[in-house]
């Protein structure tokens, strides 16, 4: 499938549109009670957009490995979660003390609209609301093996989510900026494994898990999640040096502003456009076996060739 | 048995060494890799004292409902979750954006040492880390049984922890505090139950789900922690009024100048001191048809008389 034609456009914006319907089924709250102004908060980031990619890339290799008798409820509940935990470390990473963000996706950030305060609760909400929600499956377990499953996918959630997973990453990222220490290759390896590869894994390791899928083949898509996950942040610098910013909907050029490690600065652009074409041309290939994988393999295809 | 006695003491004791001995086991990380600033930050944190009270009050339950076939491994990790997200939570109380202390308990706080920017990821990892620790206890089921028992701890932990728990607890108390509009009596009712209470029910109430108790007797737990958890708050607003400095390791009178209103200032001293005795003595009949809560109840007893 080619990622230009209408049929992956319209196969996209039905995933999207799920993944939308998702979050406000799980995770948009009444904003009600002396709480208020946090659920509202949490409520904003939630819906402030996005391309939704994870939760979109959990249900796509869901769907690899799943048969009818497979339980999308689960599988709903930790797309949610999954969306959740991503928009909580967008709304800390925008605070003031972090990279002091005042506009995202051409919106006011959260801190920016409802102070610094609230937008530290809120951050924490989300993350807590995010084991809450994906907890809720348990619920809708009807067997045993049901319940291993929803046990492993959150265990799987909150190691790539943690200190060996996503804040290890931001934390690298962080530390080399606050110290004025520009990242080595090595550094710079880890941060990108860590802060963009850890989600995309568990994205789509849970999305395996919760089909039923084997640990060879949870294995086989934890490898392929990696290589899409260094594909996508080269990328990401790539278009922060040459982008078109209408297109972007941000300024490019501030990573080199800021004197910031990128992929770009370390290995030029030239060798990043190589690399990022190799890591996901990785990628289709651990997943070109599965018959099923046509749009998953567009989508990826598009990442890595998308101006925005 | 009474609180003053050696034997009191010296359970106590034993008590906290435990609790301690399982933070070390299950919370405390090597500090080594990309991340070790944000892992000393989180040993910083977590190794600062405390009472402990949380796993105490969670190993004491489980001990009232427990026999030998318990699984004692299960209920570890979850000590050492709820001291996590309980450590999380004084973090990101003492960041500047929030109450901005740059001292507890005589020692420097988190991001007085580490900086605002490593105060807020080590707030996050912690949190992130307790459903990290809790979701380990699946490798240690044994049956269904078990995973059926880990899944309701974890449910209660999130719920507890969350935006209608301790989360929303704090949000009330911080949005009274920014927005400069005291707290009426209802309010405070909501922020001692959320902020404080919430914490301590889930400790309640998972030690007894972890040792098979029926739902009747956990909803039970939860209504003794409820009171409990008032009787400390309550006692604790009281002692920054009229508390000796020396004993409490901090300055006293501080929510007068502040301008908080507290249970003592919307109640009065007296009022506050007969309800402190009026929950707690609920607290204590709710715990005595039960025969090994002795320690239990003069633990409680200790918490509501005492002068630190």
């Amino acid at each position: 499938m080619n990622f230009e034609t209408e049929e992956f456009k319209n196969r996209l914006q039905a995933e999207r549109d799920r993944a939308e319907e998702v979050l406000r089924k799980y995770a948009v709250c009444a904003e009600e009670g002396y709480q208020r102004p946090l659920l509202s908060a949490m409520n904003y980031s939630l819906t402030a957009g996005g391309k939704r990619l994870r939760p979109i890339f959990m249900h796509l290799v869901f769907e690899l490995f799943a048969d009818e008798k497979d339980n999308t409820v689960l599988l709903e509940h930790f797309m949610a979660a999954m969306e959740m935990i991503h928009t909580y470390s967008l709304v800390h990473d925008d605070l003031p003390a972090m990279d002091n963000d005042l506009y995202r996706r051409g919106r006011k950030t959260t801190h920016a609209v409802y102070g610094e305060a609230i937008g530290i609760l809120a951050g924490d909400a989300l993350l807590n609301r995010a084991y809450e929600t994906a907890c809720g499956a348990f619920l809708s377990c009807t067997s045993e093996n049901d319940m291993k499953r929803v046990a492993r996918a959150l265990s799987i959630l909150s190691e790539k989510a943690g200190v060996y997973g996503m804040v290890g990453g931001q934390t690298a990222d962080v530390y080399a900026e606050k110290t004025d220490m520009p990242m080595d290759k090595e550094q710079l390896d880890f941060t990108i494994r860590l802060k963009t590869g850890a989600l995309i894994e568990a994205s789509f390791m849970i999305g395996a898990v919760l089909a039923g899928a084997g640990e060879e083949e949870v294995d086989r898509m934890e490898r392929a999640a990696s290589f899409v996950g260094k594909a996508f942040q080269i990328q990401d610098d790539i278009l922060d040096m040459i982008g078109d910013e209408e297109k972007l909907g941000k300024p490019v050029g501030s990573d080199a502003r800021n004197q910031k490690s990128t992929y770009v600065t370390l290995y030029g652009l030239e060798e990043a456009g190589q690399d990022v074409a190799r890591y996901s041309g990785e990628a289709l290939s651990l997943l070109e076996d599965f018959a099923d994988s046509e749009f998953l393999r567009a989508l990826i295809g598009s990442l890595i060739n998308r101006n925005s």
